[in-house]
C-alpha cells in the first residue's frame, strides 16, 4: 500500500531522482526523449505530485472546512444541516472543491482543527456556524488569517464576512399573525440559549408579544425528546398557551404528537408553527404552518462568498431572504369562550 | 492572508532559516536558549508545520474521503446518506479524523478525485458507495493501493473489504408477510436499476412472489416526484396492486399522498411498505410499515473497518444486520371480494 515515489520512477527509468524531478517539473536538464519516457512511467505507475510539492508551489488545496460542534447523530436527524451542506456542496462541486467535515466537542477543539487544516494547507478557507456572543472562534480566525465566512449574524462576526437572514423579521410576522387570529397566550419552544440566532429570536418574540399577549420561552437542545417534554409541561399548566412556535421542525412534529396524545385538537385547541419548514412538517396531519426559507440556497450563497474570499475578492456581509410564514392546517383562530 | 512561514520566524528571531528548521525539528545545531526563543515565536505567530513537512515525515492526513455520485440536493432530501454520514462521523470524531466530502458527476471524476487525494496525501483512505456490477471504481482503487472500504455487496467489491447487509433476506420477510395477509398483486417502486443493491432486491422480490402473487417492479431515480408518478400509474391500471413496496421513505410518503389523492384508503384498499424507515415514515398517518435498520451504526461499522485498514490490519467483509420489518398502520389484510 505504498504510494509510488520519484525514486520508483528513477529506478525504472534508470536515471537519477534529480533527473526525474527536472522532467516532471518541466525544467531543463533532461533530453526530450528522457522526459517523455519519465512522464510515461509516472503515468503508468500512478504517480501523483504530493502535497509537499504542491505546497511549495503555493497550490490551493481546493478544499474548504466545516467543523460542527454538535453531536454527530444530529446530522442524521435535523434536516437543516444536511440542507445547508447540500447547498454548499452544490456550489463547491461546480468548482471541483471538496468539503472537509469534522465533528468537534467544543470551540477549543474547533479552533485547533482549523489551525491545523490551514497550517498544513489542507483547506483554503472555512465556515463558522452556530455563532455565540463573544465567540472565541471569531478572534481566533481573525488572527489565523484564513478566509472564513460566518453563517450567522453580523453583530457577532467581527471582521469576518457574514451570510445571514433576519430572524427577528420572521418572528414579528408570525406573532402578528397569531395575535390577529385571537391568540393571547403564546409559547415558544426555543433552541440553545447560547446561540446568537436564539437570542435574536428571543428578543423579537418578547417585543412582538409585549402588551398584546402573555408569552413564555422554554429553551431546549433541539431534540424531539426535549421538544415533547417542553410541550407536555406547557400544555399541563392551568393557563396553557393557545399557540406554540417551535425553533425547529423536529420539535414541532414532536409537539403535535404530544397535543394528540393529550386529546387536544390542532388547530382548534392549539395552533402550532414550525421553524424551519421541511418535508417533515408537510407530511404530518394537519400539515404544519411553518417559517419557510431556501436553506440549500443559503448554504450556496455562503459557499460562493467563501470562494470569492479565497480568490482575494472583498466580500461584504450578505443578508439573505428572511424566512416567510407559510400558513397550513396547524394554525387557526381562537374560539371565543362563551361560558 | 499569508500563512506564517519559517522565513517569518527567522527574521523575527534574527537567525537563519536553517537554524529555525533545526530548532523546530528537534535537531542539534542550535543552543537551548535559541531553540526556546524560536519555538516561542513560532507559537506566537501561529506557525504550523505544513503538509510538505508532514508528508516528508510520512505523517497521516487524519482524513478519509467520500465522493458521492448523486446530485448535491439529494443530501438534503434523503435521510439515508445523512444518517450514514452521521454514523461515520461519530466514529471518526472519536479518533479526531475528518471526512472529506465531494459531490461528483460520474465514476470517472470520482476515480480522479480519489487518485488526487491519495497522491497528494490528503486522505488516508476512502469509502465506495452505490456499487454497480463491473464497477470501474473497484479495479481503479485496487490499482491505487489506497485503503478503501466498500459500503455494499461483496459480490461486486473485488478484493476490497465490504460492509453490507442482506437486502434479499429483508425482501423475503416482507413479501411472505404480505402474502400471508392475502395480497396477490404486489408492486415494487424501486431505485436505480444499475445499482447492485437494487438488482439484489429485484431478484429476491421476483423469487419471493413467484407462484404466489403477480408482481411488477418499476425503477425510478429515488425522488418523491418519480415515486408519485410510478404510484399513480400503478393505481390507475385495471388490475391495480393491493400492496406496494418502496425502495426509500421519500417515495413511500409520496405514494401515500397519491393513494389519498385517488381516494384509496390505506391500508383497506392499498398496503404500503417503506424502505428505509425514518422519521418521515413514522410521522405520516397512517404511520408506515417499514424495513428498519440502524443506518448510523452501519456507517460506524464501515468507518471502524476503514480505520483498521489504515492501521494495516487485515479486514474481512462484515455482514451487518439485515433490515427488519416493522409493521405499522399502513399494511393490512386484503378484504375478500364478495361481489
Amino acid at each position: 500500500m505504498k504510494r509510488p515515489t520519484i525514486a520508483d520512477i528513477a529506478s525504472r527509468a534508470g536515471v537519477s531522482k534529480v533527473a526525474v524531478s527536472y522532467a516532471l517539473n518541466g525544467q531543463p536538464g533532461v533530453s526530450a526523449a528522457t522526459r517523455a519516457r519519465i512522464v510515461a512511467i509516472a503515468e503508468e505507475i500512478g504517480w501523483q505530485p504530493n502535497s509537499a510539492a504542491r505546497a511549495l508551489n503555493g497550490a490551493r488545496a481546493h478544499t474548504v472546512g466545516l467543523a460542527l460542534c454538535r453531536p454527530a447523530r444530529f446530522l442524521g436527524v435535523e434536516p437543516f444541516f444536511m440542507e445547508l451542506i447540500s447547498g454548499i456542496e452544490g456550489v463547491l462541486a461546480d468548482r471541483s472543491y471538496a468539503l472537509m467535515l469534522q465533528v468537534v466537542t467544543d470551540h477549543e477543539q474547533e479552533i485547533e482543527v482549523y489551525r491545523r487544516w490551514w497550517g498544513e494547507r489542507r483547506t483554503d478557507g472555512a465556515f463558522l456556524v452556530d455563532l455565540r456572543y463573544s465567540d472565541a472562534r471569531v478572534p481566533a480566525m481573525e488572527r489565523l488569517g484564513m478566509p472564513v465566512v460566518v453563517i450567522g449574524h453580523p453583530d457577532a462576526s467581527g471582521s469576518l464576512p457574514a451570510v445571514w437572514s433576519d430572524d427577528g423579521e420572521a418572528i414579528r410576522e408570525t406573532i402578528a399573525y397569531l395575535i390577529a387570529l385571537g391568540h393571547r397566550r403564546i409559547a415558544r419552544v426555543a433552541g440553545l440559549s447560547k446561540l446568537v440566532h436564539t437570542a435574536v429570536r428571543d428578543q423579537a418574540f418578547a417585543e412582538s408579544c409585549a402588551g398584546a399577549a402573555e408569552h413564555v420561552t422554554v429553551h431546549t437542545d433541539y431534540t424531539g425528546e426535549e421538544g415533547a417534554r417542553a410541550t407536555r409541561r406547557l400544555l399541563s399548566s392551568a393557563d396553557r398557551p393557545t399557540a406554540i412556535v417551535y425553533d425547529n421542525d423536529i420539535m414541532a412534529v414532536a409537539g403535535l404528537s404530544v397535543a394528540q396524545e393529550m386529546r387536544l385538537d390542532v388547530p382548534r385547541d392549539l395552533s402550532i408553527v414550525a421553524w424551519d419548514d421541511s418535508p417533515l412538517s408537510q407530511v404530518v396531519r394537519p400539515p404544519l404552518t411553518a417559517l419557510t426559507r431556501d436553506i440549500p440556497a443559503y448554504g450556496g450563497h455562503a459557499a460562493q462568498r467563501l470562494l470569492a474570499l479565497i480568490e482575494g475578492e472583498a466580500v461584504p456581509a450578505f443578508e439573505d431572504q428572511a424566512a416567510r410564514l407559510t400558513p397550513r392546517g396547524s394554525t387557526g383562530a381562537v374560539l371565543v369562550d362563551t361560558r
